[in-house]
């Protein structure tokens, strides 16, 4: 061994500055930190989840291709099984599209937006270009196309609803971004089940679109980590190349089938989200010093004239656990995700004490 | 949209030539072909763990750091929490430790070997090197050495017991390369139950050493997709920064803790496979035209004078499905996996069929 070994040395140089993600755990809170499913899980759906964990779904690979499931999901969405893939949650395919299409060119963002696009192009090696939304969050058209139609530009990422901002991008904006453009357009759409407009419509007429959706939000399987993603095959067929042969293990894709073929279960909960979000919309608005914005989703981005961690911090001492946004794009924003009604007024409570006590300090 | 438009046009240069993996289904045929734990999973164990499919492991997000599971893999290895970091299957931690130290550099690998290493590669945009193995498919450790303490070289890969071949590496030897070399060395201890040196007393005299072990072969796990990467905390800081937060879902961690509880369950079946292994030696031997090679592992790889493709398709036309290796490396070669004593019984008989014919044609 050489006396100078250091490990740090041998990382890729453009790693160095990237951190790693932490997330705390605060297993005593209520948690509206990352917009799941606040449902208790029907158990007479997890006892008939329950029992596929047997045999071959645990001792045998799965099956790489995940047919099965991919033809469910197309039933549901209304395509054909040869236009999904399905990932180890929507983070893992985000890296594959990037790996496959983004290394070495530029990928746009439309901040603020999910943070996962700018770290998955950093560690694809390709160069993060953030193309600012404007005051309302909307997308700015004529400047991201302008800068999509660089030769270096290879990937669009459009989060719709978008996270955390909440509001939605019409399929006329979409439609005139894919018009122009010939790099690869990623609609993000994580929260489809709670709004917004479906970009599936558009995929016949544009090759060049992708659209990420996932069980983890309104299907409640966000433990179980299955994103699919919605492509034309020739896209597929070169993302194929780099997606690890087993991505999806056997009881993920055992489960998801399950929940799919159940799915009425979580129809009214999603109608019930639907309600609360328009309770604590109302509430938020009901308190002073606080500006809620719109939402098409199952969470409402919020700001204060206090920094976001103080108030954050608040709430946590008050065992209501949201996020917090902050930083230079969001100063002063938090996001609360929409809980079951109890839960809500407990968090809607929490942040008059907060927003009282900030005051007053 | 250009008229030009095509996606191939979009895609990383390196990847043109990469062909997706095919795994094709036979659900018919005994399953010799992946080295999976053959025996029908304990019900005990399985009813066990589909108790865990509820509540919060489904429908909220899992523990991005997997704490409780990093616990019990230390304790059963011998080691620390913080020098374990787990995985979706062992496929996602080779690719992350490339995406970390591999990229645009040189990636030595010991061929033949597991072909994910090569495939990884060129994924993370690292140059694979071939440093072939002896004809008794030992290490050539002053060839490596001398590869890999050429400044391009940022990854070995030993593989040990190593797949197909079946044989192992000392720890002499691999601790012959870590005196030499500075760069990491990937020892890739996937078999280890059923065979070899534990690698881990070596980690804590080499900070440039990873160890990747799986739930996937004796633990009978394949289908849940855990895989862990044993290395000390300054290496798994840097992997850390490209690991995906939630890489391992919530239900295959709980698993994996169960099966790890109750291990005492699989000694007995892993006492079987190397009993049975002895079995299928001697049968392979007594099989004119067939040269089988020994195995610190749950497989054997033999070969014939004859085209792999015939005897493997021989074999399936008879339902045994094995691994048809071939190519320039294996010409002839195939690796047939441990099966429970009905399942080696027929493969045997089948196999001794096939060459009769193939002697006659």
């Amino acid at each position: 061994m050489r006396e100078s070994f250091s490990i740090a040395g041998l990382v890729r140089p453009e790693l160095e500055k990237l951190m790693p993600y932490e997330a705390k755990l605060y297993p005593e809170a209520i948690k509206l930190d990352a917009n799941e499913n606040p449902y208790p899980f029907p158990e007479s759906l997890s006892s008939k989840i329950g029992e596929l964990a047997a045999g071959d779904v645990l001792s045998r690979y799965p099956d790489g291709a995940a047919l099965e499931l991919r033809r469910d999901i197309a039933e549901y969405v209304g395509t054909e099984p040869e236009q999904v893939m399905v990932g180890n949650g929507s983070d893992e395919l985000i890296l594959n599209i990037l790996l496959t299409f983004g290394t070495g060119g530029r990928v746009l963002i439309t901040n603020p937006t999910f943070s996962m696009y700018k770290i998955h192009s950093q560690i694809a090696g390709a160069r993060p270009i953030p193309v600012p939304r404007r005051g309302d969050f909307s997308i700015d058209v004529p400047a991201l196309v302008c800068y999509a139609r660089q030769p270096e530009a290879k990937v669009v990422f459009l989060c719709t609803p978008n996270n955390p901002t909440g509001n939605s991008t019409t399929l006329e904006e979409i439609e005139g971004v894919l018009q122009q453009v010939s790099c690869l357009v990623v609609v993000d759409q994580a929260y489809l089940e709670f709004g917004g407009e479906d970009a599936l419509p558009l995929l016949k007429r544009y090759p060049n679109l992708i659209i990420l959706r996932t069980f983890s939000k309104a299907f409640a399987l966000a433990g179980l980590r299955v994103g699919y993603m919605l492509a034309n095959t020739d896209v597929l067929r070169q993302i194929e190349k780099v997606r690890q042969p087993f991505n999806l293990n056997a009881f993920s894709q055992a489960a998801a089938r399950t929940v799919l073929a159940n799915r009425d279960v979580f129809k009214e909960q999603i109608q019930t989200v639907l309600e609360q979000r328009e309770v604590v919309q109302r509430g938020l608005k009901s308190i002073k010093g606080v500006d809620s914005y719109p939402s098409a989703t199952n969470y409402i981005l919020f700001r204060t004239n206090h920094d976001s961690k103080v108030i954050f911090q608040g709430l946590l001492e008050r065992g209501v656990l949201i996020r917090s946004l902050g930083g230079p794009e969001l100063p002063g924003f938090l996001r609360v995700s929409i809980g079951t009604p109890e839960q809500n007024t407990k968090f809607l409570q929490a942040l008059d004490q907060v927003m009282q006590q900030v005051g007053r300090d």
